[in-house]
C-alpha cells in the first residue's frame, strides 16, 4: 500500500515501532524496518555516544529508513538532537515537550520529524512547529500516560479533523482488527509497542515481563503515579509497592527514584511497560509474523466487511 | 443490514440507544426505535409506576421494538422487573449487578435480554447467565463508570474472542467512523448515548448540557469519584465542586448526596454525563439524521477503505 506516510518514510507498510525506553534497541528496530515499517531506537535512557552506537549496529543490520525517539524532557536531550542530526537519521519521533525547539533544525539536517501528541492541541501546535506528522497516543498505550486519558477510539478522528498532517494512531493497537480500525478512524498508520515486545528480536527484556505479557488480560495492565508521573504497567507486586509508597504519602523525588531504579530485566516482577490491548497476544513470534498478520489481516478484514460476509 | 443483532431483536439496524438515566425517555426511544435502531427507556430514575406509563407512552408513538434499561443495584431494581415483565417489553438491558438473578425469567416472560459489560470476565459470566447479547462499555463511555477503565479499542476484539454470543460496543461511538470501526473491531451493533444527546427528540436535558455538548472538545470530560462512584461527566464548575468535597474528605454518603442532588436541567452547570467523543458532536440534528449517517457513512467509510480510494 501507499499512502502519505509511506511515501514520507519511503517505507512498505506504514507500520512504525513504538519507542520504548531500553527496550527498542538496534536489533528490535531493525527487524521491523526489514519487515518493511519503521523501526524505532528509543534514546531516553542512552546518552550521546551509546545512541550513536546504537544508530552505527542499526545500520550494520539495514539499509533502510529508521527513527529515533527523543523525549524532549530527557536532560540530555540536546546532546541527542546533536547525534541524530549527525547521523543523518531518516526520521526522529519526538515526545513529551515542545516541538517547536528542535523541529525546524531537524528538517534543515534532513531528518523526517514526528511527534507524540495526547490531545488535539498538542497535535495543532506540533502541526503549527512544522512536523512532519503526528503520533496520536491514546489511553491504551503502555508506558508514560498522559493526564488527558483520551481513548484511542475517541482521540484519532478527533485529531485527524484538526490537522491537515498524516495521523499515525498508537495505544491498544496489537493486530490487524486494531490496525484496520484506526484506517478506518482515519489514521494513515499505526505506532505499535507492547506486540513487538513479544518477539523473537525482542531481547531487551526479561522472562518475567515477556511471560507477565503472555498471560496478561484484559485487566492486566494499570495506570500508576497518577497525578505525578503516571505510567501504564503490568499491574504485578512491584506496581503494588508502588502504589503503597504513593499511599504512604513520600516526595516524588522517592516515587521517580522508585520507578527509575526499578529492574525491567527483574527475573520476578519490576516496572514493565505494558499497553491495554495485551490480552491479545497469545505467543512469541517474529516481528515478520506480526507485521504480516498486521498487513494481510487488515486488508482481508477490510475486504470481507465492505463485502458484507 | 442483516446480522445476529438485527435478528434477534427485529430491527432494522444494530444501533442502540444507550440508555440515560432521566434522559432517555419515551420520545427519544421511540425516535431511536423509528429511525430503525433499538430505543432504550432508562428505568434508572424511575418508580415502577412512570416506568409503566413511560412503557405506555412510547407504545402511543411506535409499534416497534424497543429496550428498557435497569440498573440492577437500584433500590426499586425488582419492581422494575415485574414492570417490564408484565408490560412484556421486547428488550430488557441490564447493567450493573448480576445477570444470574433475572435473566431466565425476564426471557421465560418472553423478552430478549442484553446485559452491559465493562471487562471480559463480566461477559463470560452474562453468558453463562444466558443473556443474548452483551455491551461491552469501554472506558471513554458517558455516564457510570467501571474501575477497570479498559478503552473501547482494546475491549471489543478482547470481549468478542472471549464469548460466542453477539456483543455490542459502546464508549466513545458518535460518528460513522467509531461505527466503522466498532464493526472491524468484531461488534455486531453499538450502543450510542452522547450522540443522541444533542437531538431535537432529546428534551429531558437542559439547555447548559446541550451547549456544553456542542462546545465540548477532546478533553472536555473527565472521570469523576475515582475509587468512590466513578462517573464519566463534562469538566464543568459542578465537576470542580465535587472535586473540591472529595478532596476536603467528606463521606461517601455526602458525596452520593452531591451527585444525585444535582440539576441536568440546571441553567448552568450540574452533573451532565457525557461520553469522550463529545468533540466530534457539533450540531444539534434529527435521531434520524444521526441514525442515516451512521448507516450510510460506515457502509461507504467499508467501500472505500476495501477499494484503496
Amino acid at each position: 500500500m501507499k499512502n502519505r506516510i509511506t511515501q514520507l518514510f519511503n517505507i512498505k507498510y506504514p507500520i512504525a515501532l513504538g519507542g520504548m525506553a531500553g527496550v527498542t534497541d538496534a536489533r528490535l528496530a531493525a527487524a521491523v524496518s526489514e519487515a518493511g515499517g519503521l523501526g524505532t531506537i528509543a534514546a531516553a535512557t542512552e546518552s550521546a555516544e551509546s545512541l550513536a552506537t546504537e544508530i552505527r549496529r542499526l545500520r550494520d543490520i539495514t539499509k533502510l529508513p529508521f527513527a529515533v525517539n527523543i523525549p524532549l524532557m530527557a536532560p540530555q536531550a540536546k546532546d541527542l538532537i546533536q547525534v541524530v542530526m549527525e547521523s543523518m537519521v531518516p526520521v526522529v519521533i519526538t515526545a513529551a515537550g515542545s516541538p517547536a525547539v528542535f523541529t525546524a533544525a531537524l528538517k534543515q539536517a534532513g531528518s523526517r520529524v514526528m511527534h507524540v501528541i495526547p490531545c488535539v492541541d498538542a497535535a495543532k501546535k506540533a502541526e503549527g512547529a512544522g512536523v512532519d506528522a503526528v503520533i496520536a497516543e491514546g489511553f491504551e498505550s503502555g508506558g508514560f500516560a498522559s493526564p488527558f486519558e483520551i481513548g484511542t477510539l475517541a482521540l484519532i478522528p478527533l485529531v485527524v479533523d484538526a490537522v491537515r498532517i498524516p495521523v499515525l494512531a498508537a495505544g491498544g493497537v496489537v493486530d490487524a482488527r486494531g490496525y484496520a480500525a484506526c484506517r478506518i478512524l482515519g489514521a494513515e498508520g499505526i505506532s505499535v509497542g507492547t506486540a513487538f515486545l513479544a518477539t523473537v528480536e525482542c531481547t531487551k527484556i526479561g522472562s518475567a515481563w515477556r511471560e507477565q505479557i503472555l498471560s496478561g488480560r484484559d485487566v492486566s495492565t494499570k495506570i500508576l503515579a497518577r497525578g505525578i508521573a503516571p505510567v501504564r504497567m503490568l499491574a504485578n507486586r512491584w506496581a503494588e509497592e508502588l502504589e503503597k509508597l504513593i499511599s504512604a504519602g513520600v516526595t516524588k523525588k522517592e516515587i521517580m527514584n522508585f520507578i527509575f531504579s526499578g529492574d525491567p530485566m527483574s527475573s520476578e516482577d519490576g516496572p514493565f511497560a505494558c499497553g491495554q490491548g495485551v490480552g491479545l497476544i497469545q505467543r512469541i513470534r517474529t516481528v515478520k509474523e506480526i507485521m504480516e498478520d498486521f498487513v494481510t489481516g487488515s486488508e482481508e478484514l477490510l475486504k470481507r466487511m465492505a463485502t458484507g460476509d
